[in-house]
């Protein structure tokens, strides 16, 4: 079984890779297990620290269709479409984020229907397709009303996937994602990127901004049950998933003061005074349209499972990621 | 002033085009009128029977950039973009839908946006962007779920105006429109075709065709209707269209049993019976993933008016396009 990750190189896609690896398989459509022959990376860059014969990597742009001819053949059972202009670079560079959001998903949907074998298809989306007026907890039908290019972007990927899925030519799933904390690394242009930094450098001795204000109201999911997610949003059959290939997955709903606070209790006093309040609006524009919370009883009974507290996830990411001292 | 009307040779764009020569003039920005210097109509085919020096006719395709470079300038105050390809014949030829429907919307997106100058920019869109399972009266907030490829071109469409609307590319504005009848004409591929056909070809002597149960719930309005709508919609005021460019247009909820008992109220018992119910499953599958009722509320606070009777809607099609017996 070969297996396709686009964005390959970044943190997620390193992490997927990583995983399945170490699983070793992944069911057919028919539900047999299946041993992973060859995992391609793509991306602009190869990621480092990979020794294993069935990681390929193939760097490029995957807006180019020679690209993608190389990287999706009909030996691909699934691909896992990553890649991403993530949201404050989208916004501030719109061609970009038109390019790689909307065009490259677009071209790699076309490249598995011209393979014709109907590959399975995992998009990731986002709590950004939601803005405007919203109800306290989104439902699965509540209207999408972005407020950012990367908000459109991605509702625009979603309605691709399920007509591409409703036709045929792919088998696909979109997981709508929370904002992912703790994500380890370097801040990055996502307007949501204090929503891990607020965690990640106190605990790494260094000061953090949170751009916005306390009470403003996140919807969180930890790196490790998102791929988990990936994984099982693979492996479900596509009957299961009905009309719609969207599903808004498991999150816990907490305030940017409850983050603080639960830094407090794992990693102390001290470590929380880290936070630095600085308003920026901006930033605080994308957030807030975002929904605080949806719905997620079609995720749960479709077995999907988010995480159990914020106390919790900063735990996991001292765990996973935190150097060590 | 000048005006662009994509699909100018269809049946809408020359209503709206000899509505707009009528008129004279058109509110600008400021509110303030402006007489209409020229209509350019763009379409693959020219229109018949313009005598009239501000109609300029150009013909071609639409993905062309050169084509909209010629007509689209910084001299053009509005574009209604009513070209596209319709939902059984988008069903039936993916590529072509998604060509007309999405590319060329998106080109013309960006044709306006280069000029600078931020036009007012009018789509049409449909019932057909709901589907799957939903409430008995569609909300303003009621989640997208296209169930055709028609359907998700137009969601698409969409979602793209609102965010170059956002950006300050386009003053944009979408109108959903119900399902339009009396059409005069031919019976074309769109998947209710019949809406018209039952009423316009008894009334001219001809059987039709219905393809769905007389149960089936429709959303209507008519031609005169819709051509009102085009124009207030492009009058309205940017500030009055708050975070949402996309406006749900009031339509009458009728079921096809309904349409049918007010054609034999209005033209007889004899003329009615022209009507041959035969299920079409292909088409049946489309019609009723669509609404058969929305909220127009929105609408109405913003001075859209829709129809007061199906049967006033058969007079109206009886005063304006039956030939002369």
């Amino acid at each position: 079984m070969q297996i396709v990750i686009t964005g390959g190189a970044g943190f997620l896609g390193q992490r997927l890779a990583r995983s399945l690896l170490k699983q070793g398989n992944l069911p057919d459509r028919d539900g047999q297990l299946q041993t992973i022959s060859k995992i391609i990376l793509v991306d602009v860059v190869a990621a480092n620290g990979f020794d294993d014969a069935r990681i390929e990597q193939i760097t490029g742009d995957i807006t180019d269709s020679a690209l993608l001819e190389r990287v999706i053949t009909t030996q691909t059972a699934a691909i896992f479409h990553l890649a991403a202009i993530v949201s404050g670079q989208a916004e501030a560079d719109f061609d970009l984020g038109m390019r790689i959001n909307l065009d490259a998903s677009r071209l790699l949907l076309e490249r598995c229907r011209a393979c014709g074998h109907v590959p399975r298809v995992i998009f990731t989306s986002s709590v950004a397709v939601f803005g405007g007026v919203l109800p306290a907890v989104v439902q699965d039908h509540t209207a999408l009303n972005p407020q950012s290019s990367y908000g459109t972007q991605k509702a625009i990927a979603e309605l691709l996937l399920n007509d591409f899925s409703r036709k045929g030519f792919v088998d696909g799933r979109v997981l709508r994602l929370p904002t992912i904390s703790v994500r380890p690394g370097k801040p990055n242009q996502a307007a949501s990127s204090f929503a891990s930094g607020i965690i990640r450098e106190p605990l790494n001795g260094l000061p953090s901004v949170c751009p916005v204000a306390p009470n403003v109201r996140l919807w969180l999911l930890s790196p490790r049950k998102v791929i988990a997610a990936l994984i099982h949003g693979y492996s479900l059959s596509a009957d299961a998933l009905g009309k719609s290939r969207t599903i808004n997955l498991p999150g816990i709903s907490v305030t940017v003061a409850d983050m603080v606070a639960a830094l407090e209790r794992v990693a102390g006093k001290d470590v929380a005074a880290r936070v630095e309040w600085k308003h920026d609006a901006g930033i605080d524009r994308i957030i807030s349209s975002w929904p605080g919370a949806w719905d997620a009883s079609r995720a749960n009974a479709l077995g999907f499972t988010g995480d159990r507290s914020f106390d919790d996830v900063i735990r996991a990411y001292i765990d996973d990621d935190l150097p060590a001292a």
